[in-house]
């Protein structure tokens, strides 16, 4: 297993700067003041960086919602009861929850994984591949084992390599687990330096009371595992959370594929934290969605050097804010293949009279 | 014709703050934590009340593109020939631009209107509604007459009618006029009180020697004309320009039909502005699509209270940005029409446990 990730992150190759400078040069002769299409124009330049072609196209694209459950739920952290993950995750398959209606406003497949929903549950929809039934809570102990946060890991990888083998050539991250916010705001906390006063936020909608005994918790937490700050591995075992290994496997798995992989909001930054600490190279295939309510994202973000496409004051997660996202990069992929350039429009470009 | 102008003004209602109230109870009966989805959910809400239905449809859109010369480009204002104007006309008729690009990308139609190109030009894609061929050199006089302007305004609200009677239910302003960023700068300078040192902007890409000729310019056609800050169609017509008049046109009569229109950059707001001055109800049919990177654009959004939904660092105009917020558009309003609720999915709602 070990051997398995250790080849996962050394597959992940630098983005090819020649394609990037190939897109720049193209973008320059398009009907449009040079830049002017601002970070649209940015994407397009690292789309080619990460394919090596400037002009790629990325005919399917998948969104991969990871479900866990938190041990740390029996801490009274959240708004919503714990078995809200795996009712949500039968709202995923039958496809009424947000993501699923932003998806296909996007072209995209939501793809919904079991990797440690506490509770037995199948569906034709539903990707099982449960490593445990719900982590530990992290507030006593470590959340998982260091195995089973690599087998996590594979889990993601595998099946982004399904799609991949597949056709899709897109991808986001998505997930399901009531407590997320928490494991996330410990793992940043950690990994950061930035105290919990700072990582911790109101997740699905607490009160100042809970927060500041959600707070205590992550505390507690590190205190009690003692995660090494230097190995995010250690970190994503012992505060972390299933469903966040999960999503680090298909971050890494993406970047290995050459494949971009659009990073959604708080929970999902924490595994892309993990993942450029596991293979720096991968950070080159993340492009940031959105900048989320939750506080703390924006420092999650700033670790990564992410620049959020949107700021929608969106705090939803499940993938939403990634899959809007997509309608954006999607522009600006046909931006590159279908604007008229001045000679073939025959518009003078600028500077060249007045 | 200053009768149909008060007309239009007049017929502008107030948004239905029931169909509000109706759109936001379902938005809490969704899946997902209640606010969770931040602007789409005010977007939606907004769209219910400017409709008056809670869960409205919008299968036809359409941007519309004016088309105007500015005489006062003889000052030297510009990083493009005047005779780009007519370029990118021919350009737009031929599908070739960024706002056809991201059109197509949003179900949208282009609907580009030469209402004073200063050039004679047929297309059969071109809608030729030309009130005279461009504007007078504001820094010496009158940009047009007040005639012209009410002239102008009404071509807008005609084509907007027309497509509003053919089944378009959403617009989007456009334009494309070299020399508009310093008709816009002008008229906010005026509308505002905020002086040329703020308004004025780079356009499509100036340097700082021709940034301070442009800001001498402004000034010197507001002293020159003395436009009436308290009368906005004064101001419209002593500096603005004819596509930004048309414009005006398009707002006031999107609202009167009581469709949204979603606005673009900084030339669209200046628009904006004065039909907010004209007609203030007009004012809640307007969606800020996106903050530019033209000096000014932020003050004049403030002016206006719209918040932008997009913050990509473009300066195309074109309707570039308004489009491309059709798309984020569009996803409020399929979450009202296909999220599945708390009772229908089966999913606890929060505060019920824990």
């Amino acid at each position: 297993m070990l051997h398995r990730f250790t080849e996962l992150c050394a597959g992940i190759e630098p983005l090819d700067g020649e394609a990037v400078e190939q897109a720049l040069n193209h973008l320059d002769q398009l009907t449009k003041p040079p830049g002017s299409l601002g970070k649209l124009e940015a994407i397009a330049a690292q789309l080619a960086g990460m394919t090596g072609e400037a002009k790629p196209e990325f005919a399917k694209k998948a969104v991969i919602v990871m479900a866990g459950d938190h041990g740390v739920c029996e801490e009274g952290v959240s708004a919503f009861p714990a078995a809200v993950t795996l009712q949500m995750v039968m709202n995923f398959v039958a496809g009424g929850a947000a993501v699923n209606v932003l998806a296909r406003h996007a072209g995209a497949e939501v793809v919904c994984v079991d990797i440690g929903v506490n509770g037995d549950l199948e569906h034709p929809q539903l990707v099982s591949r449960k490593v445990r039934k719900g982590t530990a809570n992290m507030a006593k102990g470590p959340a998982m084992s260091r195995e089973e946060a690599l087998q996590a890991i594979l889990v993601g990888a595998d099946i982004v390599e399904q799609y991949a083998n597949d056709g899709y050539r897109m991808f986001a991250t998505g997930e399901m687990g009531i407590g997320n916010t928490t494991a996330s705001a410990a793992m940043l906390s950690v990994l950061s330096g930035i105290a919990p006063e700072r990582t911790v936020g109101r997740g699905t909608g607490i009160d100042d009371a809970k927060m500041a005994h959600k707070r205590e918790v992550v505390s507690k937490a590190i205190a009690v595992n003692r995660p090494n700050a230097a190995d995010a591995l250690d970190v994503l075992a012992k505060v972390g959370g299933l469903e966040i290994a999960g999503l680090v496997g298909v971050i890494l798995g993406a970047a290995k594929h050459r494949c971009p992989v659009v990073i959604d909001g708080f929970i999902s930054s924490a595994a892309a934290l993990v993942a450029a600490r596991l293979a720096p190279l991968s950070a080159g295939y993340m492009i940031g969605s959105h900048l989320s309510q939750e506080q703390g994202h924006e420092a999650l973000l700033d670790e990564l050097r992410l620049t959020p496409l949107l700021q929608l004051d969106m705090r939803l997660g499940e993938g939403t804010g990634a899959v809007l996202a997509f309608t954006l990069i999607d522009a600006a992929v046909k931006i590159m293949r279908e604007m008229a350039t001045f000679a073939s429009a025959g518009v003078s470009s600028g500077g060249e009279s007045q």
